[in-house]
């Protein structure tokens, strides 16, 4: 069976954006493939160290599994695991670090975007940050995975991840799959706010834990001003357009209520058993150190550090 | 019983300028500490992966470790391990590299004094020559050394690891003893071919492995016209100065020769039982793991990341 790694830095809550954009494929996909997902909570670090998702590192880490676990994927097909409890993805993000230079790393135009954006330099980042996409490759190519389902501002990731197993490979002999990715078709959601691409730092966004009287009042503030969004909304559950908002709003709001209510009742499931989440780390992160202290071994018995 | 740490990137024998520069401290100061001797096979890489020295990654730790305990380190007292043997290395790493901004490795004086001396830049070294102060950061602090001996040109790391395990303290709360570092007095011997200093990479060194032909031919073929270095020699070895070298070089190969001898016997004494580096090393590794593991959970504790 061929393997998928995908993913998430748990920065918080996912969104009906993520819904579209990612966690329903992996739905789709965890019959045809083993599937991986990485909780990566040492990536959450390299712009939130000390700050208040840095602290809540713990809480968001759990979000983001019951997230995917109420969207329907299933722990007994799924490996899910947590990055920082896999020792051995430090010790290949390590290894790595040696096949790319920090020209190359500076020049991915996903890192440098995110500098950008960020309104500073490299100078002031900090190694992690840098060292982002070679810790990513480290994830991917732990597992050998084939194939990495990516949103279009990954493909960098990607590349860079096929660049360091290519070089590892030549190196010291084939040990790496080069993994292909797969673009979502679905494109990143408009925000409530009409303005911005859905996004969790803007708030602009209808969450997987959103309960109903937070889905309706979000719907009802929702900008309907020219270039409103709603229609798409509206597409996306099957809401016919109507210009009068008094009666569109409403019937969206039941839609997405609908679309999101078998999601709430796996959650409240789950959360009925506190030590639920535990045992499926557990289980994702034997399965993915099974395979990785395999690869790990085998990585250094190339590079002929065995002692 | 207070900690040092110390140790080598084991890039081939060791000489004479190593045992007075460092080795003999450490036969002196592992009754005092509990001491720990990393024999750093990763950090080899940042500059030879692939290479010559890069494939003799293995002969060369063995190698390093019994020029250590031919030289009289006692692994009864003495904690030797290998770099790539400790996973919690490579994690505290990871962690560590959140902590220090690109600008700053840059500013490293010895790092840059090292890419300057390559005849580079920066964007052509690759990330993990950039972070090996942070790598050894971890070294030093995984263990809680309290003292770390080093040549003048180690000070800009140690001032790094203090950096480190500050910036780590105030955010998250004392977790990390500040370490000290204690220069060694003893200056770097000038080479045989009386231009260098010794270095392993010039050969104008007498190594710790040199048989008794060997020193004697090396010395016989030494650099002895202006400027020689051969009485600074004989002040170590005790050999009157003379400048008639038929007589002064001859008197210096045979104290040369009675100085290597007991370490040569302990040398061939241990070759004897080829099972016994493997020892020394699993108790080493057991040592450091046994701190190491109980820090690495202090430290992500303390950063939230408990699952």
């Amino acid at each position: 069976m061929k393997r998928i790694l995908t993913g998430e830095r748990t920065t918080g809550n996912l969104h009906i954006g993520h819904y579209f954009g990612s966690l329903q494929s992996r739905v789709e996909l965890q019959d045809e493939y083993e599937t991986f997902i990485i909780l990566a909570d040492m990536q959450v670090l390299y712009d939130h160290l000390g700050d208040e998702k840095g602290k809540a590192i713990r809480a968001n880490v759990h979000l983001a599994l019951l997230d995917n676990l109420a969207a329907g994927l299933d722990p007994e097909k799924v490996n899910f695991f947590v990055q920082s409890e896999i020792p051995e993805l430090a010790e290949l993000t390590m290894l790595f670090s040696f096949l790319v230079t920090v020209g190359r790393a500076k020049r991915n135009p996903t890192v440098k975007a995110e500098m950008e954006q960020a309104g500073t330099s490299y100078e002031h980042m900090n190694l992690g940050f840098l060292a982002f996409p070679v810790s990513q490759a480290a994830d991917i190519l732990l597992p050998k995975a084939n194939l990495v389902p990516v949103g279009e501002d990954q493909i960098p990731h990607i590349e860079q991840t096929r660049e360091i197993a290519h070089r590892f490979n030549t190196l010291f002999g084939e040990v790496f799959p080069i993994p292909e990715y797969r673009v979502s078709a679905f494109p990143r959601l408009p925000g409530l706010d009409g303005k911005n691409k859905m996004s969790k730092s803007l708030g602009n966004v209808i969450n997987l834990t959103d309960d109903e009287p937070t889905v309706n009042d979000k719907i009802k503030k929702a900008y309907s001003g020219e270039g409103h969004a709603l229609f798409t909304y509206g597409r996306l559950f099957g809401v016919e357009p109507n210009e009068r908002m008094g009666v569109f709003k409403p019937a969206l709001a039941e839609a997405v209520n609908a679309f999101l209510e078998p999601i709430r009742a796996r959650r409240r499931e789950l959360e009925k058993e506190p030590g639920f989440l535990r045992e499926v780390l557990d289980k994702g992160r034997d399965r993915v150190r099974e395979i990785g202290v395999q690869t790990l071994a085998e990585v250094k018995e190339r590079m002929g550090m065995v002692y």
